[in-house]
């Protein structure tokens, strides 16, 4: 643990209705690895493995089907935390014990059939405590016709993860069958992601990288009326970290598809011009090879580090 | 805590089979603001951000982005409550504590994806005990295909709300598949909603201000029969009390969409004529400009003073 | 409600672990009455009717002898808050809800038998929250046989009562087979007892007025070679705020046996003079004809007023 | 039931932190039979069979080995409620069904061995409601060593009755290793054991008719300095009332050992004379002859009647 | 968190049957300070404010009334973890979050009474993880005639606190009705008072320095028929030490009573000599003026360091 800095004592005000121990939990992310004491993050998440398959997940970087690999990954490379569904994080966790804050992502959906998106819950608060993770996470389909039984599934797993001291991220990917295929990364979707997953106690707010749209017809008109600036990324982070309580919520922005470098600083830079708070980089880590994909993180790192 | 006045006292009179934490809840609303005393209320109530997203419900004032602006706005304008999901009361809670009783509204239902409207329960009576909150919110629709299991879900929670000492307030709003659009704020209709919360055990009704429609086809001829008059706002309000246990359940009106000043006080002169115990104004307050705001509630609570 | 000074902030500052319903409930207690504001108290108890019996307790005032007398009596006084037996609350809870924060004492120990002095658990946190109280009252006795007993019990309630955002009042009365008598009030001890009382988690304690004696042979030789002074009552109660946490938990004072007015506002003098936070005025109060009580506790709160 | 009184009001709003089922059940017991409506009682207890043995119980008349007898009796006298163990409600409660309100005396303790006296929980609130129960009954020993575990029992049953809209009639018996003989029937005795029952909760408190001894030293001193006067039964029950909240709680009283028809009257005349709401006559009425019973029921009746 | 090295990874080997969150917070022990990474332990524990008073605890050094003293002291001289019970780390565990792995004490005894040693439990697991522990802390008095009653409590406790990751400390002090003074600290009966904890299922094993006796009469003659060295403390911690599992229990040692610098350090030296894992050292540190405490605790670190 190093010493707390103001900003680091800043975003934890923030949270003041929490206990010591979520506290505690959240500072403890954010004192670890290149961006300790910053409080920007750089989290690497692997359950694609669960949610897209095996070797669509690490055929790329076959050193990828190993638990162990994205453990070390996430440490050589100066990551916040690595956050895994359960069998990672169980494969793992002694080897790595003290090394690296981890994140119990518990629930999944497997893309294993042609059957509608859905989340099962994979892993408890008690499990998170017996593997020693600093969080849990949990993914809501916002736009799903199921999403009031995953709004009403967290909000019962963060009453509990509160009591236990361990603070929730959740990953917000709005879609399903209220939701047009244009509407998943739209800015005002987005925003209003951020927004749900904020008034539904979240933590730590996990979103993609908006678009340039605006897809609710009544979002449309407010949109231009007060004129809320959508053209450039850095534009549309701003208006998202806005929405997460006025930027009082820790937003964070996934890379989403692999990309080649350039791609991956750009919009990184984008997100830190416009206040995100971090990168949860998955695919576009561990699908390079490791040198490749330890350098890619220094640089994102770097950039959050000047912002 | 201020001396209960009679009026207070007679108010408490109707929910004798309450227990004294339940009465006591009351009182405190019925003590606080500038309404102290007076038996009528003033609620602020910012659930928009998720029933209708940031933008739509914070861009007209971007000052409402931020959770404590609107502690501090109920504050200082000297409502009797605060009303909102969970995610704002826990961002404010702390600083904010012991200066207003607050509501936890503890269903939500967002406006995302394009789905028939449901509210998932995003908060317990747990929560707004951890949270020092004054009373629970809940939301029901009458007219949907999914009223009962509103209705059920609402009577078990109302039952643990009393034990925990706190009273219920009813965000009663007629839609949904069995409702067509001039169905819904219809003077039969509003009324009809009403007295279905009052049955359920809601101490606190909050209904929108009825229109001159009597929807219902047997609705219409009693209405007709017995010459109940819907004229005037006022006439209607009227109504919507009686058919409240004859004005024995505290009925609360919402603003609606906003509007201009001349429009909002006229509406509230209205209500107060009718009997109406106060107004519930959410985007009519924290959509305006902060001092316009203050002088606007400021001038709604004069209305209901003299009334 | 009032709004809250900064001396009540930072008040609360020093419970920074507890949850906002903790917090406000703290804060209720502290904007209440004739000190609102200030972080002074004066609390009315009346539980001598369990602990000494009614002739005793209320021939001297008859009118003390009903239950209502003791609420009213409270709140125009100006009291912070009214503290007693479940069926002393149970008998007015209705009658004065929302006039006066009570505090439920949920242990009581009779006199009534020759027996070893130890409390029964009378009432629950579920008895709180249903009758509305704003914190929970517990005594303890150090130095009896049965103390570890007691801690134990505490704790569990402490728990339970923070969950509920219920925050705790210790009575610390150190006294039993372990203690001489002319240990139960000496200054060494009652700082101990107050020190126990904090790490046992109480968030305000109640000691009597310490005297200029010191009890335990190790305790003597450190107050000499420390110099600690212990001659004025305000030299004692400033020993023991300092060892509530340095002053960082609330310390109220006793009154103890019934006194002529002069006596009672030296006293108060010299706890205000020694950084003590508040008087707790049983017998001394309610055992005088009431405009007499009025006067004597106005007189008090101001003593508090200019501290 | 019958129309409620005024007395009857009266009596029923000194328990208005109670529910409605709980005022139901004290409704009941002072709508019936011969007093009903005075809010005075005569209740029929038939515990002895489990108290002293079945001889000494019922071998002065045989007739009441039956179960059904004391019903009958209780039916036919007027009384306004009937009060037994278990097993003696289980044997009549069908065949009387709806005819007389009953009591499930749910402690009870036997005089078999040569034992400490100590009651054992012999029936719950769940055997009250299957037996259609209109209250429980408890007895505590105050005095006794063991007086702490009894209250921590009662407080807990009461809760539960409570919930179940069931009143507590409490037999408060002063006695144990605590209390000499003579204090057993004390006026200051038996005052604080009043006082005790209602501080826990009770909402009838049975005593014995206090005697003219103050046994506590401390009480002495009171009773001398503040002329508490108790020469006679009526001065001695005149005390004990006042001391349940002022005479805001039921206080009932019991004959004792079988007496010739003018002691019981003229014990009763003084009870009726002092304020006592009633007397719970068990072998005075079920050791006689049945039309002798009657009679004497009766008589006592019409005392209080007319006081 | 730094990264393990070959030491922390081989001792954490030891512990192979405990979950992968214990060996994470015995990690993070290990990484923490300025002995991080060597295995090696400086530990502050402050309880001496329950288990001897406030006077004789902080009269030396008077800032240590304040809790948020010791956290600092802590922090700033670089010790692996702060333990104290509930009240102390309540005080400080928001301001300190993340600043220094914390171990709940979770039972204490006072000697405010002349009453034998006995422990309560003042805490609980829930209190743990809701303050952001990373282990708790229990004392155990082996000689004692409760002794007993402490095992069976700890391994009740352990479970619990293993399921929720945390491990556990065991402060062994053998003393009691079964045990002479000066058995208390024989270097047999501390050996065997380590054996206990390990068998316990300790994680760590807090004893003080062994003196040069051999208190058992049975363990003299093994003591001189196998020549075990108890001439020198490194000789007599080596024993202890290898008692503890052969050295693959975590054993540190207590400094006792205030010292000159030159006393403790001397001690240190030998206790590293003997192959102890660290020092926890309470009074020596806290009673110091702070500049003095800081340049101690780095002189011990630096003897470990070396060892």
């Amino acid at each position: 643990m190093s010493k707390t800095t103001d900003r680091v004592r800043q975003i934890l005000s923030w949270y003041s209705s929490d206990n010591p121990g979520v506290l505690n939990n959240l500072a403890r992310l954010m004192n670890t690895g290149a961006l300790a004491g910053t409080g920007k993050f750089v989290i690497l998440p692997v359950d694609q493995g669960f949610e897209h398959g095996p070797a669509r997940s690490f055929a790329p970087n076959p050193a990828g089907y190993d638990p162990d690999y994205h453990f070390q990954l996430a440490i050589d490379s100066g990551c916040n935390a690595y956050a895994a569904p359960l069998g990672f994080l169980e494969a793992g966790a002694v080897k790595f014990a003290g090394q690296i804050p981890t994140i119990l992502k518990l629930n999944n959906s497997d893309t294993l059939g042609k059957l509608e998106p859905l989340s099962a819950v994979t892993g408890s608060v008690k499990d998170a405590l017996r593997l020693g993770c600093s969080a849990i996470g949990f993914t809501i389909y916002p736009g799903s016709a199921m999403r009031n039984e995953m709004y009403q599934e967290i909000r019962e797993i963060i009453l509990e993860a509160k009591e236990a001291g361990l603070p929730t991220i959740m990953w917000a990917y709005p879609r399903g069958t209220g939701m047009a295929k244009e509407g998943e990364q739209a800015a005002d979707v987005t925003a209003y992601a951020a927004q749900i997953s904020a008034q539904l106690g979240a933590h730590i707010i996990k979103v993609k990288p908006p678009k340039d749209v605006v897809y609710g017809e009544e979002a449309k008109k407010v949109f231009e009326k007060y004129n809320i600036p959508t053209k450039t990324l850095a534009d549309r982070v701003r208006h998202v970290v806005q929405s997460a309580f006025n930027g009082k919520r820790i937003v964070i922005f996934s890379g989403g598809e692999t990309k080649d470098d350039a791609g991956v600083l750009e919009d990184v830079k984008q997100i830190a011009a416009g206040g995100g708070f971090g990168s949860i980089m998955g695919r576009n880590a561990f699908q390079r090879p490791r040198a490749e994909a330890v350098k890619l993180l220094h640089d994102v790192m770097g950039i959050f580090k000047k912002a």
